[in-house]
């Protein structure tokens, strides 16, 4: 049997349960943003690796070297923010084909330097072998207080289920760049923004109960918390915050832009849930804060209710990581 | 400029320069065979990181993906073994084409997990992706006691420069794989046997000044002690451990067996210096445990005579990482 037949996940669940454990702590393995490690006093430690492939992952023909060593260490950096943590030391390994340019190198440093300063984040290792495509390996770790650590697992029925920022913007930039519509902003495909200091407030605040970042879609990622916290959840379409640009860019080419949202991807956006009668004192709190604006999508349910969204006509439809069932 | 014409080291050192540190605090970055950071009490965290690629770094050809998996997380562990740690955490990113079968995966993990449980170590985490071949990025976490901390830079002038078990098995291993000699030991290239609890033990004495791990050969490795304790060295290679296996299977190819060991690497084997004085006393401790012998090669001098060796015939030659120079 091949591994393209029975798919990603059911792979990774498979390898999980093969994996052996020697007794030590381990808090969180496998199963949310990163793992959970026991660390020093009050606090835990955090790590999260991602690896990326040309081609597969990013284009050396759309995206700039700095653009790639950005984003690299931004995609990591949002697992962190998803647990409430702060990054702290990053190891890179990098793949590069013996004809690769010193001058590609330097840049993909330069950007993922930029990215790290902003962070504070420390390039502490890493390893530099050769490889028939470019190749990057990416180990962050990261540290949070063990009172504000937020789990996927921690949402309960009533919570508010609630977004920062908006979304889908990744997915328009990455349409701008394929319909090469060069009058739009592609800066929330090519360098997003992950939410550190966001997830610390609402780590901090003791009204988050679960928490994820938007790396493969909004869709996908209310499925998750609903899977590790056994519930349902119901949200509303017209309440998912689009930027100006994710809507001229659907409407150039013609598609709906709420699945750019719910499909697209790479957002780095964080997706939680909310203790139901706090939800106007955290959106204050984050607007006072100057932070990124934070918007109430729907509810968690029980979970046989599984994840349903009412569509703009009115029509609840369930949802599932990759589209819609009509059969609700 | 490519970098294939400024090599791997310039290349490093190049973007070792390059990048920023946020001030917090990094007890050892990019240099020695781990990264050591600060963690709990009198303990140190170490963090090494190693990618692999098929075709690259192994065949599957010629190893079981169990092999693969098993060799994988052993260099890692030699790692840690070398600053005198033991390691903790794992991290395993595995990109797969399509069309790998399930099987190979089961395999690799459960060679993986069998050398894991071994040395006590828990994967706690991962990335799965699609890629052309299969590549392997490995994240090692370890502890270590402040006090027992082994760096590459602590050798001094006089020391004993000894080095763990044999040399060259891994090298003879290959040459085994590639003339296709069944009847001889492929497994110290195939299964290499890490030497944790050597390292352990050697960094507790009290009386071992630097270490590192044998990955590129005895050569490369003694370079890389007398570059950062800013020293030379010089060793007889008649001192220099050989197993029966790698004695036969150069006189069956026709090479030097010594050059299987200062070149071949892959061995993991541990390469050391000891105060002048302590010599005798860890070679008792180390025999009185049960552990892998350990060899003396010759001793620290001045960095200004560089890294000599005496060859069989009683001629001094200059050592560098890939080869002889005889202008000595």
């Amino acid at each position: 049997m091949l591994i393209r037949e029975i798919g990603e996940f059911n792979l990774i669940e498979r390898m999980s349960k093969a994996l052996s454990s020697s007794g030590r702590n381990v808090i969180v393995g496998i199963g949310d943003d990163t793992a959970v490690l026991p660390f020093n006093g009050d606090k835990l430690q955090l790590v999260t690796t991602d690896m990326l492939i040309q081609d597969v992952h990013f284009r050396t023909t759309t995206a700039t070297p700095e653009q790639i060593g950005w984003k690299s260490l931004a995609a990591n950096i949002s697992d962190i923010a998803a647990m409430g943590g702060e990054p702290t030391y990053a190891f890179i390994s990098i793949g590069l084909p013996k004809t690769t340019t010193v001058e590609f190198v330097d840049k993909f440093y330069s950007g993922m330097n930029e990215i790290a300063k902003l962070y504070s984040v420390d390039i502490a290792g890493g390893d530099t072998v050769s490889s028939p495509q470019v190749i990057i390996n990416i180990a962050l770790l990261g540290e949070v207080n063990k009172d504000n650590l937020i789990l996927r697992s921690g949402a309960e029925v009533g919570d508010a289920v609630m977004v920062t920022g908006d979304l889908g913007g990744s997915m328009a930039g990455l349409e701008i760049l394929e319909h090469k519509l060069t009058f739009h902003d592609t800066e929330k495909h090519l360098k997003p923004i992950p939410r550190v200091n966001e997830g610390v407030l609402l780590a901090r605040s003791g009204w988050v109960t679960s928490m994820i970042d938007v790396s493969d879609g909004l869709a996908s990622e209310i499925n998750h918390i609903c899977k590790m916290s056994k519930t349902g959840a119901s949200i509303q379409m017209k309440s998912i915050p689009l930027s100006q640009n994710v809507r001229q860019v659907s409407d150039i080419i013609g598609k709906n832009p709420y699945d750019f949202a719910l499909f697209g991807g790479e957002d780095y956006e964080l997706v939680f849930t909310c203790k139901p009668d706090k939800v106007q004192e955290l959106k204050d709190m984050m607007d006072n804060e100057g932070n990124a604006e934070v918007t109430e999508l729907g509810c968690i349910e029980d979970a046989d209710k599984s994840v349903k969204i009412k569509d703009i006509s009115g029509k609840i439809m369930q949802l599932s990581s990759k589209g819609y069932d009509h059969f609700v």
